[in-house]
């Protein structure tokens, strides 16, 4: 697949959006010393080639009473079902991140909770889809890093 | 800790810009028949109570050129490395999440890298920390959910 | 859910009780300056809160026959079966305690048999119950901790 | 080691006062039909050979706070410090019980803590223990049996 | 169950006949200063009460063409099928022991065969037993000790 | 290896003395129509080209106090110490076997013990041996095959 | 099996045609000082007798666009199925390589794709043959060595 | 990194060769219709772009005394060993495939051995590597596939 080819300009927007997708066009323009419209151009262009593909909020999910994480690992009876339990998956909006996996288990999925009981809950809900065999769950004690931005730069910079 | 209390208000703002960071708040204002006035002082209010941390771009990074994920296990010599580790994870921009963990793994990572062969790099950085133990390693085929959305609404019809 | 406030007398009467649960009331009352009644009033309160749920000899297994101790991991077909499985587990009474868990086990016991062959007789019974999957057992060389006084004396400073 | 011989007596009053260690002996010699005076002979009897350690209360540890259990274990660099292992983990009042086991595991404990962050406090204290390569911990996410009685009630009937 | 007593004498006897069971009986009565009859009526006694089962020959397995040794553990489906999944193994002759035992296995063989092939034809007919889930295979590249005297010395010394 | 060829009166002079090493030379003799002299001179042949290396008695191990086995997988820190750690292993009585084996464990060993606590012992005296890195315990719960007469005349008919 | 017999001609032959399977036989000849019929008639009856199986060019997979290698371990649900499961496997012609194993897996594969996307496809066939219970897959980051020349040169030494 | 594009001439020159490196080129390019000048340069070509790396014999390692085949998998006692152990397996003849791979290995190893007491001596080499923390066996009973053509057709069809 070509990738797209992203110059010096659209690096600095990206740079600046990324710590906050709310400042204004104007002061990006103003700091890159290029029109208002230029910015707004090329963002449009970035979101047409499906670069940007949104943004959102970071929330504090303590501060929401979310403070429970877990790792639940899932064996399935048959990988043709994979499809169809990652649907299941899907209508659980506790479940933030799945992806399938090499290794020993044939999903691995992110769970946020609110606390030790309401992980059961979930868990449960993932145990009963039809086509899982067993799980297996990793409990979180801290979440000490989660930040894309350091990537970002670093994507950036090397291109 | 005391929870925040978020009223129906807070709750259809946060829902507004979760869709879309960028939206004006004079549109939220127009649609929840407020001033654009209260809009503000109630996203500073949430920004100050650390609700609200920040704001993020979604980027594709498959069109950036950074499809391979992986998520790594880390083994410590000794717990009480913990926090020297993590901080010499975090000069690492490839790893994006990490978290301390129970069960086998002392310290749980997710690394995005361009290839195989820049996984085996990251991958080969980590091992050499000092105070790392052994690590493993398991590889996403694919990122069938990465969505935080289905979890926020859910969080403010429970409110 | 709200925690029971216990007071500085509600923690010395515990202390108390938890060295020997049938030390008389009137030696509590004088130890504490207040009235029998008291004593009485306060143990009767936590009674009906629900924090004393009530009391239990403790008895040397070795000396009534019953040095062997296991822990039994327990994997289900499906979690659906959980309730079930531990309805009949209850029915064993050489299973002394019973947790859901994560990790690899559905469910973790623990066993006190008379010896090797009167354990087998019990892991048999539990493997023979519809829906355990597999067991598996840890046994016990030695138990060199089993006491709760630490704890609650560590607890009742805390408050 | 030569078993205590437990009568048909001693046995009755055993039920009794498992159920409620506080049962007054007057209660008790009214329903076996003998004097209060042979209740409290037989019971000093029995602590005397060491049959009845003590007597403790049953507290519901979620209204005290502590509402999260995980089982922790233990691998030591060498055997030989099983003893001094044990010695410092006798300190830490959250460990409520320990065993020397056989399997992968040398020494595993019960530990009882407030929430995941209390836990992983009490973790790291057993990881930094001199002596202790690495701790593996299981989470428990129901309690659902914790109980000695219907075990004693069997031993008795078996006697 | 009560242990038969061996006396000083009883000791003597087995002590010889474990080095070779063909000592005749009148050498070991010339040893022991006692008359054969005293030898025999010993033995005999020994047999009876069941702690002499037999004797047999140790052979040179690897120059009988039988060199390669394996222990196989085996899952059941069930453990309500230990008898009869051991019924069939016992008409295989290849497997010498068995046993029920802990941890992740039900059953617990070992192997000898003449060489990888013939290993994998014993271990499909293990895997093709009845009831027989799994089985896992662990190899013998050497064998170290295989001696029963040095245990029996020490017993003798012990009584 | 060039293999000792046994003709079909060999193999009828070791299939009764596998059923019983004590049978007379004579008994023999008289069944296979030969004399007494050519069944001597057939064993000692068969002694000196050292496949017959002897003969033990089999005991009943549990008649004699010893009714606990356990298989103990031994993981060394160096494989280049497996010739010592061997040694020391020899001079335990109560390991009976030893393999030096494939897969996860360097070194597998047989134990007989009396009871947990001696095993606990024994298991710990191996833990203590210089150049052990781990051991990991699996229980025998019953032996239920320890024959190696099937195999015997398995191999005779084969022959 | 008779081993066929190699003499030190068919061994330098065969040493030379190693390095480069088209060296002309007059190369040969000239270098051995032997006649090119002779080479010829050598190398003709090692083929006959089945030591020379082929040839085959040796391609740099990653120039053609196949630099992803995996090994998957095949759990299948029984072992009289491993026959029609590897008739199915060799349809797959992704998967090079193929061994029936002991230890945990029954079938243990190498398996050459494009990239992480390919593999997957590759795995997900695999695990959606009849008789296929679970797959789990390693991914090489780097093939290191890839080489039977050594051994050739070694064997060759060593006859 | 660009791929060399193959046309279909090249294909169909690689095809014949792949089933017999010693084709000679006036046979390819009667059936191609071209002349045997074109085949020798595409040939050429190839081998210039490093697509053909060489031509190997296949021979029977069975024939040549070799049958038994093993896999080890090394752990690292640190990864910044891994050139250095890399260097000194290649040392080792008997090892024809080396890889770094993800999961709980570092380095996985094919070995080629006479028998079990070859293997022995390989595997204990490799162990004795410095930098070699633990290895872990696991043994090939049957190579039921060892083919790339099957692959190599597959790519040209592709391609």
């Amino acid at each position: 697949m070509a990738k797209f080819k992203l110059d010096e300009v659209d690096h600095q927007i990206l740079d600046m959006l990324i710590e906050n997708t709310r400042t204004p066009f104007t002061d990006i323009a103003k700091k890159l010393l290029i029109s208002a419209g230029t910015v707004h151009v090329r963002v449009k262009k970035m979101e047409e080639a499906g670069i940007i593909e949104g943004s959102s909020l970071t929330l504090d999910y303590k501060k929401l009473g979310y403070s429970f994480i877990a790792y639940v690992g899932i064996y399935l009876q048959n990988t043709s079902q994979t499809k169809f339990v990652l649907q299941r998956i899907k209508e659980i909006p506790f479940v933030t991140v799945a992806h399938i996996t090499t290794g020993k288990f044939n999903i691995f999925c992110k769970v946020r909770a609110k606390d030790t009981n309401h992980a059961k809950d979930i868990i449960f809900q993932l145990d009963d889809i039809d086509g899982v065999y067993r799980t297996e769950t990793m409990i979180s004690l801290e979440e000490s890093i989660n930040d894309k931005k350091r990537l970002m730069h670093s994507i950036f910079q090397d291109l």
